[in-house]
């Protein structure tokens, strides 16, 4: 494929005012990377007809496709399409699937007025993208040489249809197929892994391969072009298969996004289940795992016990222990997660217990965690120091990550304990 | 205050990548907004040099005020200043308060290699702004009538820099103060408030008024210009007031980000605590209430109960009523508030059960939720039905808004239970 250089351009006055995060503009680009197509620039302009066809008239100068997220909706602020028609001297045709599908919607209940056939209106000779999750339909077509393709802006329908139509239509375009894999890595920095394989990734030409920092782990994406896909995989698989050994256990998964999505398919592999005791995480590690669909089928619950009389009644420790030893220690960690194990019945129970910040309690510093993963006769522990300098989210988070990282190394067979 | 048109220009591969988002730009251009600066334009770039200085042409054709982030640290990659000042004729100088504060930090036992010293080198005559949350230097300064800011990109810096220097530097720009509020509103729509304030809105011209929708409520925000910022609350003040009375119940704070940070002083006030019993949001509650700091002043603690066997085994729930009644009812809804008030000696308990989806349980459509709030000699309740269409993340969130909502109202002693 040759390089097909990129230019997204989110529309919406409320992306200006920071009311909302540009978050398609990321997800886009993630997706686009993964087939090796380069997004050069993102650009956000406002529901203003002048500005954004100016900025396609710069998009057209400097990239080869050009997406447009936002402003394909029913309302009179909704002029992506008649710009980008417009800016490629195309007409707006009225497009009768699209029309039927939109009468379809209000027998459903919805209220429909005249503005809906609006969304209906494509420019022609366009590939529709019809839209599956919403009412506006995308769309793509080529004209003066430039790719373009047109995305609804709400993250719920942009996503998934640029999933299910952007990528296959742009993957498309090209004899060569681009796959790209991510290998995901905790417990060590970008910059060690960086350090690692500098000799070797300079010296790649296809493959490729590319370290990047994530919030509180990292990943090597591997990326290998080929006249097919299966091709492709051929030449990554024993680049990655090297890097997972030098990597040893710091890889959780590839093509994962989050610990957690590592841990739920060994749970469900093994028939495994697991609860939770957390303090400082105060309810982090539950509410990250049960963002999973269908995570009731392996985690039981958890407590949330903030106070020393929330631990004592809600989960049985001994208040005198606590006190004696204080609510941030490796007892209390400990006992919160074999008490948790004990109560529900879980295979695993997980304890968490320190200072998430930013106040401290004249004891320890910000950032000490005990982590403590109980099974069948033994319990696991982490001591953290995640630093003073952290933000409480954070904090947590990595907390998180070390609870989700103990359980998938307990579950695999390999080291627990063990902090680099 | 004349009109400022500002683009932001976001310098980085990894933006481009979709491995982080740029929140730097939308917390910029919130903060602007509220100080009636505009922004028109945003765009990220990679860190390369000649793609750099064409945005910044570009920039330079359409935006008055020009503010970068990212790219102004110590590796070959960041070359924000450089570009910059190349862009506007201006030479680097090596800032000696900049270089003393480095050396200080290497004194603190970090790494600390002659690049570093690069972050010292600044635009001759520019205004700095010494970097509190790490270590490179941002900066201001005045050229070819324009006004440029440059910060850097770790979210942790950029914005509480943006907060104490950049503001207060485009603030000193004007004779003008522009203030603004926002009144959060939790209940009715963006478009219902958008119809009931749409006349007065349309003559208003100082103050302005206009309603924006959030994820899982709306906002007003009112802006007022004036010779000073006494002068410009005075304007507003009658108008928040009225906006207050007409949308009555529903408001639920001012300048106030979201439901939870109204609860919290609430509660605080009145020296009261609460609990939580979740069932379906899965710690969702317990997760943001305490990602405020001192939240454990009032937040006792909760328990995640997902199986029916959690739910006795953790909070004493009888096993036959969950059986008889389902686990997605009223009446286990109620059980959990009053049952983890009880336990943990909570005033409130809240319980929360229903179905988050994606898959349903063959008798409740998704989106099927029952709020308890469990106070002394009474509980109330909330039935939703937030619609099989959302996402599990939508309706987990929905859920935690009631559950705050009934508590804001339940504080306040205004009416519980009502569901417009």
């Amino acid at each position: 494929m040759r390089a097909y250089n990129t230019e997204i351009i989110s529309v919406g006055t409320e992306l200006l005012l920071g009311h909302i995060t540009n978050t398609d503009a990321r997800d886009i680009s993630e997706m686009l990377s993964r087939i090796g197509i380069n997004v050069k620039y993102q650009t956000v302009v406002g529901d203003n007809p002048e500005r954004l066809h100016a900025c396609v008239e710069i998009a057209k100068t400097r990239a080869d496709i050009i997406i447009t997220t936002g402003g394909l909706g029913p309302t009179c602020d909704d002029l992506t399409k008649q710009i980008l028609a417009e800016a490629f001297s195309l007409k707006l045709v009225r497009n009768e699937d699209e029309v039927r599908g939109l009468y379809d919607y209000i027998r459903n209940g919805r209220n429909f007025t005249p503005n809906n056939l609006m969304q209906a209106m494509l420019p022609e000779g366009c590939t529709v993208f019809h839209n599956l999750w919403g009412t506006a339909p995308g769309c793509a077509f080529k004209a003066e040489g430039k790719i373009v393709l047109m995305m609804p802006g709400p993250p719920v329908e942009c996503v998934p249809m640029f999933r299910e139509y952007g990528i296959p239509y742009l993957r498309s375009l090209s004899e060569e197929e681009i796959v790209s894999h991510s290998v995901r890595i905790f417990g060590i920095g970008e910059s060690a892994v960086d350090d690692m394989f500098a000799d070797e990734m300079n010296r790649m030409v296809n493959p490729t391969m590319a370290p990047y920092a994530k919030e509180c782990d990292c990943l090597l994406q591997v990326t290998a072009k080929a006249h097919s896909e299966s091709e492709a995989e051929a030449m990554m698989a024993p680049v990655i298969e090297h890097v997972k050994e030098r990597l040893g256990s710091f890889v959780y998964g590839t093509d994962v996004e989050c610990l957690e999505e590592a841990v739920f398919p060994l749970l469900k592999e093994k028939n495994m289940t697991f609860a939770t005791a957390e303090s400082c995480t105060g309810g982090e590690i539950a509410k990250r795992f049960t963002d999973i669909p269908g995570a009731s089928s392996v985690f039981l619950g958890g407590a949330v016990v903030y106070t020393n009389e929330a631990k004592a009644r809600l989960l049985g420790l001994d208040p005198e222990m606590i006190e004696c030893k204080g609510a941030v220690s490796r007892e209390v960690a400990c006992d919160l997660a074999e008490h948790v194990r004990e109560l529900t019945g879980a295979d695993i129970g997980i304890g968490v217990t320190g200072l998430a910040g930013p106040d401290g309690d004249g004891v320890h510093e910000v950032g000490t965690v005990y982590v403590a993963m109980a099974v069948k006769n033994r319990t696991y522990l982490r001591s953290l120091n995640l630093g003073p300098k952290r933000t409480r989210s954070f904090i947590r988070r990595m907390s998180g990550n070390h609870a989700f990282d103990m359980m998938r190394r307990w579950l695999t067979g390999i080291e627990v304990e063990a902090i680099p």
